[in-house]
């Protein structure tokens, strides 16, 4: 990556200009009325759309991904971006809640006039990814979720694409300015120094990262070892199992086996939701028709680092005694590497946990052949957290076991679809226990994602006219309200 | 307390007993249907409500709190564990969420059937409180909130009221096994090293406390460090300043004096929401009122642990030269300790707001006396996160910017109300930036908390009978769904 080089990062000097603006605007910016901060992400996504032809040429450039592939993931931004629109517009995100005064209240004491209502935590530093430049990068889901929320948001760029992270981050200083919003609600920061100095920063109340798991792991450690601990939504990584029952097996393996392959090799392998193991009965057809599935032509990954990271973690898999290559293209290290699927058996993958269920990223999956189904159960569990599980089955399957495992260990469970792909919607979850995230309890995908920037504040015995608007009884921002327990 | 000695910490051996049988419970805990666990809170409930004759007496020996204030406890904390099965009855809580298969959905991309609910984390710790030795302790609310959401609940009793703590347990335990509930889903544990032993394990998946800052802040640390970090409720402390202006000073100063003054000696101070601070004009006749007023009578505190730091941190506020006497019994450090308050100015405060703005757990206040109106938006501004805030004002005053700032200190914000007494009710937030609480997002009273204790998790493309029950189309249980977005 040339380009790299010709970025600077930014200064101790800037960075507190950076700081001082987000600490300044935040005030502004949460006061703003949730359709107001509505309006301003639709012009930021507008300003995106418009930017198109300039901004996926650039994405190219500098990650290797395709038109069609960097066209959509810009296209998919933008819809985020409304999407939370939408969130700000409807307002149930507020979980307004009115108590009223009641002498008689049961616990055995008055209850005051009790109101409580979701509200900004302050600047928050978003820590971007490599592989999604647009999606989870620049203006992606944790910045569209921290701006919606109400907070302003200092991104710290990827180093894979600095220049359309500058970019990007042009078009949205131009349409956040012409819109009049202050402009510390919005500020890029360049350099892991730099990142890390602002997650430190008293000013700033809050941390997103999506991307590896040390790297994810070291800034939680520092936002948790500040003196003042603020929350941080790393999403790390993942394996995304999946599990062939008998019966699907039996009944569909070539197809089976085909979809696999097209979903562990789509992006050249570089989603967190890659599914990196195939649990398939031994003996079943599937393992024949991986071997006889021409894997697709070799593909440049996003960059060195990523394609040094890859081929040493090949190597490691490869390496093991009861790991073999079950099918693999003439050159597997090579730079663009050609995909490969290694073979072995549950015996062996649950002898070897750690080695064997570590993230791969790139294109390599290991195929797992275990002998009773009821192994599956033991197999689920000795994974570590994920974002997704998967089981291919049939109707015939007794899974409720499985089920109930994979749900404890992922955030999402997947039944004859495969984990690539996460949608943008209501009910979408992205985010699982620990490593695959550093929050169990929150999602950095669809518009549950807003909650992880906001903090309940209760106002006790307040004048109508001194409530915020959403507390008010007159409810002029029409937001949903649970009065005195009922929605 | 002769009592403590008479009780052994949990040995290593019990201690993984009640782990492997936490970890046990687990499964059939969370799979009860709600309205199942809402039945058997109640039956708790009703038990401890019929023991009321063993427990009260029982927490008077050891807490030296009154029979009046104990028995109004133990009816807070029965009626909080109802108030959960209310929760459970409803089902919002569990946030389903629906989102229909669409093939034109705007992101570009179809969108899949997803379907999204809360579940319960696993076992929890919950660390007692030694000043409310019911509702923040053995059957208080972060074992109601944590039970509610689905898990087993391991809590470490206090020092304090180690045969209180049994006496509960013992009741919880006999009323769960009526009802037939597997024993692990409660286990009591003794001791410091035993409870941060379970805090560790592995198989635990969350902790929840009430206590100090160092003790919390110990118990936070852990948690995060663990190689799997786990969520970590702690409730730690707060000053609770109250702001008085100048209207309100002017209007109805007496009434204000003598109002403070029963809400920082209520229960002799032993609070976190104890008013710590009160900030007055300088020259009203507050502080004349407040000298004119006779403090109660010395009172007994919790333990000698509590008496001997509260002699110290009153002796180390005493100290300063900015600080002087206001008002004061005959026997300020004696056991039991004559009310004091204390007199300094907004300046000095200013100057060591890490000494003055500390919590002194007991019957000690400061009085601060300011000059300006204006000045009070940067007296509250530098005070560190607070579980509550108070301004006692009037119509007249211009307190905008005050309350600005105030919602961004502190979890609930008061008007013209003292902080202490902390309704359970929908819409209370007990709670604050740290080092009110470890986790700004959440509160530990009112059904609001039992979002600490779940996990979302997404369903992607499954059979109808095979989904949990919340997001089957037919809503067996009768829960609110957001179907499309729409509520």
């Amino acid at each position: 990556m040339s380009s790299q080089t010709a970025f600077n990062p930014t200064t101790a000097a800037e960075l507190e200009v950076i700081l001082a603006s987000a600490q300044k605007a935040a005030a502004p910016w949460a006061a703003l009325r949730p359709a107001a901060r509505a309006d301003i992400l639709d012009a930021v996504a507008d300003a995106l759309d418009a930017a198109n032809e300039i901004l996926v040429p650039l994405a190219m450039k500098e990650t290797n991904l395709t038109q069609a592939r960097l066209t959509g993931e810009l296209k998919r931004t933008t819809f985020q971006l409304r999407l939370f629109g939408e969130v700000l517009r409807d307002g149930a995100y507020l979980d307004a809640r009115i108590d009223h005064a009641d002498a008689n209240w049961p616990m055995g004491a008055p209850r005051p006039d009790l109101r409580r209502v979701f509200e900004p935590l302050g600047p928050v530093v978003v820590f971007a990814a490599s592989n999604f430049p647009f999606a989870f990068s620049v203006a992606g889901g944790d910045t569209a979720s921290a701006w919606a929320a109400g907070n302003p948001v200092i991104l710290k760029a990827h180093s894979g694409h600095p220049g359309l992270s500058l970019a990007t981050a042009n078009i949205i200083t131009d349409a956040l300015a012409a819109v009049g919003v202050p402009a510390g609600v919005f500020g890029l920061v360049l350099g892991t120094a730099a990142g890390a100095t602002a997650l430190q920063d008293p000013r700033v109340k809050a941390g997103g990262f999506t991307g590896s798991i040390p790297g994810g792991r070291a800034l939680f450690d520092m936002a948790n070892q500040r003196p003042e601990p603020i929350p941080f939504y790393g999403e790390l990584g993942s394996n995304n199992p999946v599990f062939v029952t008998l019966a699907a097996a039996a009944e569909r393996g070539a197809e089976i086996a085909a979809e696999f392959v097209g979903s562990f090799t789509m992006g050249a392998g570089q989603f967190c939701t890659k599914p990196g193991t195939l649990f398939v009965p031994r003996g079943s057809d599937i393992v024949q028709s991986l071997r006889a599935i021409e894997l697709p032509a070799p593909a440049t990954l996003l960059n060195k680092r990523i394609q040094d990271g890859y081929t040493e973690v090949l190597e490691a898999l490869s390496s093991h005694d009861e790991v073999s290559v079950l099918s693999q293209g003439s050159n597997p290290l090579a730079d663009p590497p050609s995909p490969t699927l290694l073979l072995t058996t549950a015996e062996d993958l649950l002898s070897h946990p750690e080695s064997l269920q570590a993230e791969c990223f790139g294109p390599t999956a290991l195929v797992v052949e275990y002998t009773n189904e009821s192994d599956l159960v033991a197999l689920a569990e000795s994974f570590e957290g994920q974002l997704t599980a998967t089981i291919i089955g049939n109707e015939d399957c007794q899974v409720a076991s499985l089920i109930e495992v994979l749900a404890r260990k992922a955030g999402r469970v997947l039944w004859n679809q495969w984990p690539t792909g996460v949608s943008v919607t209501y009910a979408q979850q992205h985010g699982g226990p620990y490593p695959a995230t550093t929050s169990v309890g929150s999602t950095s995908v669809g518009t549950a994602a807003i909650s992880r920037f906001l903090r309940p504040v209760a106002y006790q015995g307040f004048p109508q006219d001194l409530l915020p608007e959403a507390l008010q009884d007159a409810n002029p921002l029409n937001v949903p309200q649970m009065i005195n327990g009922v929605r």
